[in-house]
């Protein structure tokens, strides 16, 4: 009954999957404190207090048809109220009319990209990435082009991004802060990466949308800058979603802004609300569109993210682990002690770690550790990693 | 920028968008009182109490990471929940494992059709129809086939519909209570329809899939009978939402159910499982998956749909139309007075109606009244109808 490629992709296994589900097995019989399971990306950290009041707020007021259809595009106050939010940071003329209400920054995604593609268009994906990309530009009759970052840094390449652009290029994908690596792209590199593009558009006689994924774009340390995509790339879309600065990732609440540079969005913002309602989107949640107005300049207890990285950071690097210390998101990318990364997860499931391999972003050699998980499963996932190492020295 | 498929679709009209962007212009012209509005299925019935009270209760419980991820096929206990509440009614085994829980019936009708279709495999669409059927289809790359019901009843024609099974169909979309019929199908029409459907299966070697869209089952009147679609298909999914039955459209709250008399549903419930996360829905809304366990016995107040279907209905009638009297769902669909539908919706405009071609449903000569709006808009629109077919007579 199924389709073929449903079940070809339901045989190829997804590593964040898996490890989850080993990790799952390994609690069963070791017991929750035992297991040290950095797999998942779940936030762990409340959703900041002014968003359980706001909600408390908006429950209690009872107001008529609050659960009800609105525009697909979402409702123009919140629509309003996000703009002007956003306009403080992204350095342009943002408006209402350039925003779309979605369902999380997944949903947001797959609106644009349908909105966008044109049968067999190529999108550029930035390796390592999260794997869903592949996916998304799949669904909508994409083809994914995968483009290495530098190795030791994990920054774009701006020249390999240029050699990957081909006449049908409509899109290139960037994650900053990233996942998996959890590196901010560097405004020196955006910039440069802005002139490639433009040389290429200008030789081909195209334009390339810069889809910009932002959901940790609030999770930032050490005073790092994360510059504003739409100032350095003219043709871009934002996505982003509240899933991680808010807490909120089972709720399902994002949205996209389309950059007011590109001159008339009608046509294009017109298409991203179509295909937001054609995909069976519709709307993005009534009730948690409503308390955002209120809740914009809350974020998350960042410092506490910070606490781990840093917590977390000290024990893999002393245990002999070479790692980049990155400025953002809530995971690290570390090297793997032998090439195959893959055979290095499994082996440390031996020592209840759980940890999910690079191969599963499109990057070899490397795994991911997701640390938004409690201070204890840190501190206590010390002798894990040691003992693992162990075995490499 | 826009792809071509989508920047068409923008220059075809949606006749319901463009009847109720005229219903505005004649709103701000004359006043909210003064326009007889039944273009929108929009709900206008509060949600039951027991939902405002499980959502107060559910907020103020501020359970550590109520607002997290869940696996993608939802909460496990509220699929328990939901699986024993439609045990009552479906008349087979349902299970926990059979159900996924889905971003409304629209999200949940892409993650089946995503799931079910290869390439150029045909779905069939009875007329008239729910007109976003068309592009769910054509989304994941499906050719929609479209089948006229009877005329006179609006029922589904067994005959016609296994003329139109080809080898390459792989489903067949139903909807009742239907949109924009009212209609309920009888039991003995999808008894004679699984017949017809069983010979094109043994004939062809296939496996045709009937998809019950069903929002409307429990908006029904004078005591008909819904027939369960499970026990009368054995290759069967339902889609469904609370947007109807709990009066939360905005909500985005739904579900899919697949029927176990199919036998080893596993992979069916793993590729919808993987198609809700790579379509970007992830999981249904967090929240109001949570309140579901207290609210599945509840519907909004039927009595007062029906009370209005009797008011419209008798208003219509007497002004000289023609109009089967559905017995679900909160729509008329009576004939047009001229066979152009769209001449006779535009000349209702002069008269402060707004009121939706049948053209918009696949099905000429018709028109839709939605009547979830005020009784007092009801009352109102007597002299307008009567006015309006005055001209006609």
């Amino acid at each position: 009954m199924v389709s073929k490629k449903i079940l070809d992709n339901l045989t190829k296994s997804s590593w964040t999957r898996a490890m989850f589900e080993a990790g799952a097995k390994l609690r069963q019989e070791f017991g929750d404190a035992n297991v040290y399971d950095f797999s998942l990306g779940n936030p762990d950290i409340e959703p900041p207090q002014v968003v359980k009041e706001a909600l408390k707020k908006a429950i209690n007021s009872d107001i008529p048809k609050m659960h009800g259809y609105m525009s697909n595009a979402g409702y123009p106050e919140v629509r309003a109220a996000l703009a002007a939010n956003l306009r403080k940071t992204v350095g342009v003329p943002l408006e209402a009319k350039h925003i779309v209400m979605e369902c999380g920054a997944g949903g947001a995604l797959n609106v644009v990209l349908k909105t966008l593609l044109d049968p067999d268009e190529e999108v550029i994906v930035l390796a390592p990435y999260f794997s869903e990309y592949l996916f998304y530009t799949d669904n909508h009759g994409g083809k994914p082009v995968i483009v290495n970052t530098d190795p030791e840094t994990f920054q774009p390449d701006p020249q390999r991004i240029y050699e990957a652009i081909t006449p049908r290029t409509k899109g290139i994908i960037i994650n900053t802060p990233n996942n998996p690596s959890g590196v901010v792209y560097s405004r020196q590199t955006l910039e440069k990466l802005a002139e490639k593009i433009n040389e290429r558009e200008k030789e081909f006689g195209t334009k390339i949308c810069v889809i910009s994924d932002e959901p940790y774009v609030k999770i930032v340390y050490d005073g790092v800058e994360v510059p504003s995509v739409f100032s350095i790339f003219k043709n871009s879309i934002i996505v982003n979603s509240f899933s991680k600065s808010l807490s909120l990732p089972g709720e399902r609440i994002g949205f996209i802004a389309v950059n007011p540079l590109m001159g008339d969005t009608t046509s294009l913002v017109d298409g991203l609300i179509f295909a937001t309602r054609t995909l069976g989107f519709v709307n993005a949640p009534a009730l948690f569109q409503r308390i955002l107005p209120e809740s914009l300049d809350a974020t998350v207890d960042v410092d506490a993210y910070r606490k781990r990285r840093d917590m977390l950071y000290e024990i893999i690097t002393e245990a002999g682990l070479e790692c980049l210390k990155p400025e953002g998101a809530f995971y690290l990318f570390p090297k793997s002690p032998i090439d195959d990364d893959v055979a290095f997860c499994k082996a440390a499931l031996r020592y209840n770690l759980v940890i999910v391999p690079g191969t599963g972003y499109g990057f070899k050699g490397h795994f991911r550790l997701a640390y938004c998980v409690n201070e204890k499963t840190i501190i206590n996932s010390q002798k894990a990693f040691e003992a693992l190492l162990a075995e490499y020295k």
